[in-house]
């Protein structure tokens, strides 16, 4: 009763029903989660040909490559895709802070309780 | 034209559609990625209150404390949420393997071109 989708080597992702996969990304160096994001079919089609981290952006509902103004691109160095292959995990090199806010990583609020700290 | 979800320091997740928010476990040791998944409000109150992980199956549609069967919990040693707070970041020891497969993370597979690899 094995799943191919789980057992096999096929990249075949399970997009939701919008079309998408979750991505989320970690620094090859410290190991942080850096941000999680989503990605439609071109989207990953673009980040494994390319190395370079490619999203769709809901809010804008367009593809976007991540750092394409600030110049703050994701350098793709391993890619994983999860059991049933409907989130990818990038291994990235960061050419710089990975947050819209500035922050490197956009997770910088650490949950204590129902109130958040400054986590670096 | 600061957005208090991003820069305040209160706990106010910013829950989707259906109720949820992603969550993303690494291994507090290792840095790997373990699994992704969901939480909704009480999922995310208990892994709060009792420094477990609890998440929302969306398949099962029910509440989810990871391990209740397998003894395979996720000890919480320390928990981020994200700039839009649509998502949290939960670095864990875990007390067993991640994934229901029998591995220890989710992502086992490395993506290369359009086949997959076995990662460790």
């Amino acid at each position: 009763m094995s799943d191919p989708r789980e057992t096999g080597l096929v990249l075949d992702p399970k997009y939701d029903a919008a079309g998408l996969i979750t991505a989320v990304a970690t620094d090859r160096v410290t190991g942080d989660v850096l941000m999680l994001a989503h990605m439609n079919a071109e989207a990953l089609a673009l980040t494994v040909e390319t190395g370079v981290a490619h999203f769709w952006s809901r809010s804008r509902a367009a593809l976007w490559k991540k750092g394409e103004t600030s110049g703050h691109v994701l350098q793709v160095r391993d890619m994983r895709i999860d059991c049933d292959q409907d989130a990818v995990w990038l291994i990235v090199d960061p050419a710089g802070p990975a947050c819209h806010t500035g922050a490197r990583s956009c997770f910088y609020r650490r949950i204590e309780g129902d109130r958040l700290a400054l986590a670096e």
